[in-house]
């Protein structure tokens, strides 16, 4: 019977990882894993996989996941191993038997003293390493599919088969965005700062400036990004919950001289703004300035049309929205950026996106791309493509309304009008007499990670964000748990 | 009974990746395994994990790895999934079903008549995504267990958590440099490439110059990176297959002013040669010039001490010789390179060595990390250490040894000279009427793959590069392939 996600939320908050241990002819070393509740089958026949699914079939546990392989020897590994064991850990005593054991690959291999520490870490009802809802703005909760293909095969960056792999990623990625072939894809390794970093670069010549609009932590990063790579700015500046001006941005663009390109933020995930950056777009296209749009928290989730737009550089993540794990950014490329790009001396290697943009034109990749992260990316875009992107795009507005609902019912106003707010952050100030971190560490020990405020925001807000691979009634668990803990709160007060 | 790794490289290069496919209450849709001689079981009764086993005891497959599930309802995928088989896959006919497969998160979803062009990407004898042996100068092989760890639990890297991971892998990066905790670990994401530019930016105050030594693709990288970071340079150059001289830098270093630090790659894949870092740190530090070494496909493999060398900024990534996966870099940073980085202004955002410093310090990070590939680098540092990081170097040059020895075998010079060879990588001249790529793709047949040459030594050379997870037996078992294409190529002349 499969769980529903508050299920197997309080199932990941509370329970142990592991079920059934089968153990090969040791002597008990899983004492931490019978205290904790955990079965115990010790087996003493030659080791097979045979014998764990008997081991299972006794024990009536029915799922390779929930099940540990003890063994000392390699032939015990290698049956957790070929019988899909979740856990396969060994037991040596000396570092040469640790060697030995770790050639048939199991997840671990520990002394016998050792196994009560890592069972503390991985495997325990209180374990350090579970699973859990990540209501932070990224890298956000994925699907076990997403994470295994990240184990894929190994693959040379200068051969077909990752070719395939890219080429299908560049595609996909235009779908979601649903432009053109016209428009180029650059896939970075490395955060989406990187990515951003490198479109700021490409887009303004020599001699020129860049306006950048800012608002948030993202938009001075942006505005860093400039002035630390050389480049004039002009500065748009707004409050931290009021969005950039369309009209003054206009305004700007008439007076100052030599402003070669806008650089904005979608969405400023240090508040859930989002600024109109199609209205933004409109007025530097009218102006024949190429526009730089951080995407990376925004892209997949948010509403945002870019062919004709006017938006050039189109920055986004492997992590966000999309719901791919962490390591790969890209850029989405319009003719004239494109175009922008070559008129444009290159003042870093790693960060030159054109590098990126010519190696793909020509079936390469000028430095190692980080394959794993790709190929969860684009196992994400396979699930986010078999539903569709408008309809990946809703069910981000389902739930932040679903959020709102709770927080409304909470008397928790968001910093951020509701005309502004984005589809995945809301930035709430404190209650009276509620201190961000045990409300953090409560929350957490019902498995659910809430988020700090940043910079000056740190000591006033909290921050719920919904990305990633969550069901809409998470969002209902996760308000029953606030709405407790803030009442413990209120009456400790 | 294990493989060898030989017979394994046989069976990833000939055999299919699924001898068993239990199909749950499904019309014929796997013609093409069965043409394939994988077994088809049709399993009728209510889809279980039982079922599924007992599936594998009828046709003696012992092996979950070894087996594929198909299935047209949840319920089938989930037995699949609970059997730990290594494919899972939903058959669907519409989006709407194949949304619904995916929320059990199958490894695919596909159409009845699609489930041919999947199999043969993925599953058949001939499939496009295999194992290899990939003798490419990295993204190397890595172990089953490296790639298993990529697939952990998502973390939020703002939690305590992450930060235990982060701090292990320093800690352990520190024991396999052998340098004390006064050494400091900057951890980025991105390839090499990237750590290397970042730390050439942090190296060189301003008005100052840059030493660059370059004899290869990647000397001539760190050249780009200085000078499209403008600063400026004196350049050591030397010959693709002759080492840098220190005495000559030592020289540069007596009558060139203003030079701050000297860039040196440690070896060039390029062509396999070693520069001699050492005696070229030795200089600098007498002279009070900070040494900045890409070390990048050195690390874990060649001998180098770094306590007291002079070399301040050695430059590594997750991918090559600690046979981790592509998406991490790091830098180990000398107590002298950190205090000289406080005395650079930054010059970019995501570049900034700095940042990561004192990120780390503080007990955080700048940007969001590539955790899968750093769990990973994790699980590979396990391995390393398990065997200690000097056995580890020693394995790498018995087996570059190995590799001299098939080369001599066949006539075959490498253009580096020996005492400058590394322990992994060859350039060696085609053999007259050999071209590279009916060599590559014939090898590649075999389950071997070989890499061009680079640059202007494209046209005359191939390469084979021995990085990775591995055994010594796969290096004689290559030669024995690589004699045979060879006489087949000079009988055919």
């Amino acid at each position: 019977m499969a769980l529903t996600q508050p299920e197997a939320v309080e199932r990941w908050a509370r329970d142990r990882a592991i079920d059934l241990w089968v153990s090969f002819a040791l002597p008990d070393v899983a004492a931490a894993a019978r205290d904790d509740g955990a079965l115990i089958t010790r087996v003493d026949e030659t080791p097979s996989s045979w014998a764990v699914f008997e081991a299972m079939g006794d024990a009536g546990v029915d799922d390779v996941r929930r099940v540990g392989v003890l063994a000392a020897t390699p032939s015990g590994l290698s049956a957790g191993r070929a019988a899909g064991a979740q856990a396969v850990v060994g037991i040596a005593a000396t570092s040469a038997e640790t060697a030995d054991l770790l050639l048939v690959e199991p997840d671990a291999v520990v002394t016998p003293s050792g196994f009560g520490s890592l069972y503390d870490e991985r495997y325990s009802s209180g374990r350090l390493l579970r699973p859990q809802v990540l209501l932070n703005p990224g890298p956000a909760l994925t699907t076990e599919r997403v994470k295994r293909a990240a184990a894929g095969v190994d693959l040379c960056h200068r051969e077909p088969e990752y070719t395939v792999l890219d080429r299908r990623i560049r595609d996909r990625l235009r779908a979601v965005a649903e432009v053109g072939d016209d428009w180029a894809v650059a896939l970075l390794s490395g955060s989406g700062t990187g990515a951003a970093e490198a479109s700021l670069r490409a887009a303004v010549r020599p001699q020129s400036r860049v306006l950048v609009a800012v608002n948030g932590v993202y938009g001075e990063r942006l505005l860093a990004m400039a002035t630390r790579a050389g480049i004039d700015v002009v500065i748009a500046e707004y409050g931290w919950t009021e969005p950039a001006d369309p009209a003054e941005i206009a305004g700007l663009l008439e007076t100052e001289l030599d402003v070669d390109a806008v650089a904005v933020v979608h969405h400023e995930t240090t508040t859930g703004l989002l600024n109109p950056v199609e209205a933004i777009a409109a007025v530097a296209r009218d102006r024949g300035v190429r526009v730089v749009v951080d995407g990376i928290s925004s892209f997949g989730a948010e509403e945002l049309t870019l062919e004709g737009s006017g938006i050039d550089f189109l920055v986004c993540s492997s992590n966000k929205c999309l719901q791919g794990l962490p390591g790969a950014a890209f850029v989405l490329v319009s003719p004239a950026g494109r175009e922008r790009l070559e008129a444009v001396p290159a003042t870093s290697v790693y960060l030159d996106l054109a590098a990126y943009l010519r190696g793909s034109e020509a079936g390469s990749v000028p430095f190692t791309p980080a394959i794993p992260a790709l190929a969860s990316l684009d196992a994400a875009l396979d699930e986010l493509l078999a539903i569709g992107a408008d309809e990946h795009r809703c069910r981000y507005a389902e739930r932040a309304a679903a959020l709102d609902l709770v927080l409304d019912g909470l008397g928790l106003e968001p910093i951020v009008a509701p005309a502004s707010r984005s589809r995945t952050v809301r930035a709430v100030p404190l209650p009276g007499g509620v201190s961000y971190e045990p409300l953090h560490d409560a929350l957490k020990r019902d498995g659910y990670v809430i988020y700090a405020g940043q910079g000056r925001l740190a000591p006033e807000i909290f921050r719920v964000c919904c990305m990633g691979a969550l069901g809409p009634e998470i969002i209902e668990s996760f308000g029953g748990r606030l709405a407790a803990e803030l009442d413990r709160a209120a009456a400790t007060v």
